[in-house]
């Protein structure tokens, strides 16, 4: 049976991408296609507009303004993180009801797949007729099933530039520098930076994914080892490297990050008018009455400051790469934009499509002749809800570092044409 | 008298830009034209090379490999910051006789400009023939006399999409996003990032630059005003704020950094291992024995913890951009690049000529018929190696804001088209 007629809602959740918007619009344009979706809804900051009936229509939307939006990072109908309650479920489906709601797309990563899971089993319980999509997003990279992620090859792109640029200007003005790479649980991201080398002396000369366990004394030995080589050292760490690795941990047991490690060395006293008051929950107080600086923004500064002051080193520098691997418009992968693009027509196609089964879109390689080919197919969302997936054990050499062959075959045509770094000829140095 | 025939010396010298090879290559092209210069020599790390005879011969470099260089970022000759002494003066002639070295390049900013300025001196006192010219490059834009900086325009394009991206992500998921931008005691960079701005609510919304004083408690004030009306705020905080204000300063004043004064507040207590050891001059311990986190890598990280203490905002994130800002490749402006290639050609250009004059490129607006059009000119180095100039009073409005339309007016040219945001029509909310 092809689908119902009636109206489509679509939200963006989780982390912004630099290409999320193309899924979006993606969506959009197919649906225009069809007859089964009359109105096409698009809700403020996911979850939070369904709950409160804030909606842009999407069909009324001229052509410039999609074009442009595609082209625009981040998620231009607002992004939220949050799980709807099954009260909350409750008010979104009499929404649905009176709005005639019979396709819901939500694009995220896993845990909005979880919330696409949610509303799906509420609507088969209610036995209200709903078609439930899922389309992927993340710049980790770290679903499930699918072969790899929309916006993952932007990022990647982000992170190969910024090292490649960093490895110039470290060869220009020596010494040692710490980029700390998004990823949390996954070293997809991470792994990119080594796309920064095109030379044999090139760095990253040490690249750290939260997977292996990071153990600071290992590491300084290996700063020091990599400083002594080649008078330089150029360090890729991802924000999640952690005490026992993330292959290594057991059931239900939480990675013990060394970014916590760290800022629990750190007291920040500052003036009593600036510190928390009672009932700020804003910020965060141990028991000990110290205050704790979230995220990783500090472990860069801390890691740096270590290496200084036991390997004797004068100039170490730390960047966090922060929100432009995920939003900055200059890195965008053509291949990636166009797959992004790619799922969003998907989902819909599925959506109305004769049999329908929940799901989320999901890419398989297909290669041809050696050439890069993918195709699009329909995983229930039970399949990546729950759990991530860590970058591929075997794609780890046995001396820990990142079987490069493997992994370039696998991110490059992701990533696309970078740019390329020139060196002397007849250098006498 | 047309320049004598002889060997030159190139060097490159300070932080690396996006386009100072650009400089560096326009330099060896046009040289290769004339016959005055028989060998171009590139010093490796600039007066370390000539200190210790690490040279690249230039004209033996194929062309393809000068076509790569030109487009790398960073220097490829490698970089230094060092002011040559009498003695060490003394070696280079020693080696500039030797070698029958007749003309001296130097890309940087000022205090490179202050090399050249010593050897220029140093070649005057010892009536040793050579034709001293300084070719510009700061990300900066902080030297006097020329309208603009080769490297600028790249560095501001950078910071602008930056912003832009950013802009979209803080739409997306609002919150007080604070970002710290490089420029230590002159705002041109951290003005380029309203750039960012495209649509009447976009951000940034507070900007603040080294030449106006800045105060804790009014900024707070002023986040607070902006996130109750915009329910977010995107903020430019440069690097070098102070509390003094550069405008105001005293001679012989220094400013009082605001990320100093933060920063004294960190206490790092790290096992002992990891503190610094007796002889250790890489790291500095006050007189309290407490250590100091160096750079303003944590300003970002402690003014996103005070906003959130104070105001009780949960969502409050800060980037420190980084060495992105000079060294990404994906970000160069065309003009800047063209400009930069340009700077280097005229300098050997001046240096061969009939009527030499020592000096550093500069360049002035000669826009026609609203056209923007540039040309060089030679100013002499003692008018550019001691000073750098600030953002101008007169683009400041009585408010304490950047006059928008004075600085759009400087800025554009120089950084070039960028990315366009999209926006809805028609929307319900």
């Amino acid at each position: 049976m092809a689908g119902p007629k009636g109206n489509a809602v679509i939200g963006q959740s989780g982390g912004p991408t630099a290409v999320i918007n193309r899924s979006f619009i993606g969506a959009i344009t197919e649906a225009r296609k069809h007859g089964e979706i009359l109105e096409f809804y698009g809700a403020r900051h996911g979850i939070n507009g369904m709950l409160n009936n804030e909606y842009v229509p999407l069909f009324e939307q001229p052509n410039f303004v999609l074009q442009q939006i595609s082209c625009t990072t981040a998620a231009a109908l607002g992004s939220i993180r949050h799980k709807p309650s099954s009260d909350e479920c409750n008010r979104i489906f009499e929404n649905f009801k009176k709005m005639n709601v019979r396709y819901f797309f939500y694009i995220g990563g896993n845990d909005s797949a979880e919330t696409a899971y949610i509303i799906n089993s509420f609507a088969a319980h209610e036995k209200y007729d709903l078609r439930v999509v899922h389309i992927p997003k993340t710049i980790d990279n770290d679903l499930l099933i699918t072969d790899h992620c929309p916006g993952y090859g932007s990022a990647a792109k982000y992170v190969a530039c910024a090292f490649m640029g960093d490895n110039e200007d470290n060869r220009a003005l020596k010494g040692v520098k710490i980029n700390v790479v998004m990823g949390r649980n996954a070293g997809f991201l991470t792994a990119a930076s080594i796309l920064g080398r095109q030379y044999p002396k090139d760095g990253p000369h040490l690249v750290h994914m939260p997977e292996s366990p990071f153990d600071i004394d290992l590491f300084l030995k290996s700063v020091d080892k990599t400083f002594k080589d080649h008078g330089r050292a150029l360090i890729a760490v991802s924000e999640g490297i952690n005490k026992q690795g993330i292959y290594n941990l057991k059931t239900g047991e939480k990675p013990e990050y060394i970014s916590t490690w760290l800022n629990s060395f750190v007291n920040l006293n500052l003036p009593k008018k600036y510190m928390p008051k009672g009932e700020n929950k804003a910020v965060e107080v141990d028991s000990h009455g110290n205050v704790s600086l979230s995220g990783s923004g500090m472990m860069g500064d801390i890691l740096a400051y270590i290496v200084k002051s036991t390997l004797n080193i004068k100039r170490v520098r730390s960047d966090t790469l922060g929100y432009p691997q995920r939003s900055f418009p200059l890195a965008i992968s053509e291949v990636d934009a166009r797959e992004a693009f790619k799922v969003g027509v998907d989902a819909v196609i599925a959506a109305i499509g004769d049999h329908f089964d929940e799901g989320s879109v999901a890419i398989k390689r297909v290669d041809q002749d050696g050439i890069y080919k993918i195709e699009t197919f329909i995983s229930p969302l039970q399949s990546i809800q729950k759990n991530t997936r860590s970058f591929p054990k075997d794609w780890i050499t046995e001396d820990g570092k990142i079987d490069e062959r493997k992994f370039r075959e696998y991110v490059s045509p992701l990533v696309g044409e970078l740019p390329m770094a020139g060196r002397f000829v007849k250098a006498i140095f």
